[in-house]
């Protein structure tokens, strides 16, 4: 699987090692009441309850180790992202667990809630302009300034290999699961999850999960060759608006059982119905993953079975006022 | 005991053996990021989790079932109460699980979300004017046609019974604690706490937190008798609006340790701090109890220690749109 692959099942036991003293062993909690609403056995991994506030912090804490290990006689100098959410956050919070200073390149105009949120992490921000050449002008040259080293939010194989160490956790937490939901944006957490899932119990589904305005990756499968967005996406899942890439879609096209693609209306009903009826403040992205167990394409996949899906609740941080 | 209050310790005993079986034993969960805006180690309650959204299903469920236990020849015909809020959900659950058909005086001008989480639940929406006078005479109208019998939110010694079995499980969950801390509106949960953990504990404290819009329980401790909130309250804590009553007053002036109020910008920082560092979608009711750990007052009251503080969150409704 190592040559096929840019990472194999032992980069996520390894994984596991490095990060299991600094992350928490989110708990998996289930609902009554959403069990009603969807008629089937759910259970829901509370990665909203990790540190930083989401899953992220598995993969950038597994990549800043792993870079400590590699870089013999020193630390990296630094480390520098453009990721302004929930990467961005962790790799902060990474970092300064690690004793390196972080620097994550934001547009001009990025809401001040993002750069408020970064600031009280620790980071320091670069500013650069809203395109593409803008922002990679300006990592680059931060990179060179700092000695500092890039951390991909979800092509980077440290990265995926962190985020595969919730699967492990899961099949531990939920012996008898049947199939796990994870949302799908550059698809670190998916290509790490079935990594594991396809090394530990091959007969377990892993299912992505996908805005139907941000659907690359299952027009991917559709097609069977690499298919990124050709425009910036729009959704309110602003989590998974980054396309699958070229680390993650072999591991997708081999491993990830299948696709299920949900409207916009979707996400917000099934977000609002978990802060009603489950009391846990997810973010939207989060909210895919429970859309596509919801949705219809979902219910006449699976007929209303005894069978166990886990949902990864990805991240909490969702902005709102009292 | 039984003749100085309306309740002994015994039928807070009494209460958990009649409802354990129905209720969720909720978790008690902790933050590290709370901690060091406290500088002291709190701990959460989550009555958020509760079914039906708050603890007011402990109370009415124990009230439902001890009147079944109590009519022999058959269960009461129905139940009528007049709040819209967690009490009414929570009577309306409970009368369900019985058998029993549930009756809700509400003044016309109620929000509709509210109308609609009770035909939700299944109980039967009965309109009054706005006046205290119209409710009342609307209620006595409804308890005679129907033969139901009135539960009332906080007052009952059963209510308050059942609230006091939250104190068996945190003594249970948290061996070491050195205090609770409950939001008091009528008094029924604190009421139900203090004779519980001043039977079991009396070396662990119990404080009551009050919004000061609606500071008749910290008026009647300071004045030494009942001095009810002399004119409707605003507060957003919608909640603890209630005036403490005869029955939880004798209980509070005596056991109950002390009283924090709270400003209203206080109660919204820090509902606003377990959504955004907690992830939990808490009422602001619940607010209110982290905003008195938080508040100065308890600051200079308490250094800051190593004492064991646990938070009642009581509950969960809040109405919030993605």
């Amino acid at each position: 699987m190592c040559a096929q692959y840019c990472i194999s099942y032992a980069d996520v036991e390894k994984a596991h090692t490095n990060i299991q003293d600094y992350v928490h062993l989110t708990p998996v909690l289930t609902s009554s009441i959403l069990n009603q609403v969807a008629g089937r056995n759910l259970f829901f991994k509370c990665e909203l309850f990790q540190k930083t506030g989401s899953f992220k912090i598995r993969g950038a804490l597994n990549a800043i180790r792993g870079l400590n290990a590699a870089t013999l006689g020193g630390k990296p100098k630094a480390v520098v992202t453009h990721s302004s959410g929930n990467h961005g956050q962790a790799l902060t919070y990474a970092a300064k667990l690690e004793g390196i200073p972080a620097y994550i390149v934001v547009p001009q105009t990025a809401p001040n809630c993002k750069k408020l949120a970064i600031q009280a992490y620790g980071a320091s921000i670069i500013y650069s302009g809203q395109s593409d050449e803008s922002r990679e002008k300006v990592t680059k040259r931060i990179m060179e300034e700092t000695e500092g080293i890039l951390v991909h939010p979800n092509q980077e194989p440290a990265v995926i290999a962190g985020q595969g160490t919730i699967a492990l956790e899961v099949l531990n937490q939920v012996p008898l699961v049947d199939a796990l939901v994870v949302p799908v944006g550059g698809g670190g957490m998916v290509a790490g999850i079935a990594i594991t899932v396809k090394a530990l119990k091959p007969s377990v589904k892993v299912y992505a999960a996908e805005p139907l305005n941000a659907d690359d990756c299952y027009q991917s499968k559709l097609k069977g060759e690499l298919t990124p967005n050709t425009y910036p996406p729009e959704t309110v899942a602003d989590g998974v608006k980054s396309s699958i890439g070229t680390n993650t879609w072999p591991i997708i096209r081999d491993l990830v059982d299948d696709v299920f693609t949900v409207t916009e209306d979707e996400i917000k009903y099934a977000t609002q119905l978990v802060w009603e009826r489950m009391k846990l403040l997810i973010e939207t992205t989060a909210g895919v993953g429970v859309a596509a167990v919801l949705s219809h394409n979902f219910s006449n996949s699976f007929s209303r079975s005894k069978r166990m899906f886990c949902i990864v609740l990805s991240g909490g941080n969702a902005i709102s006022s009292v």
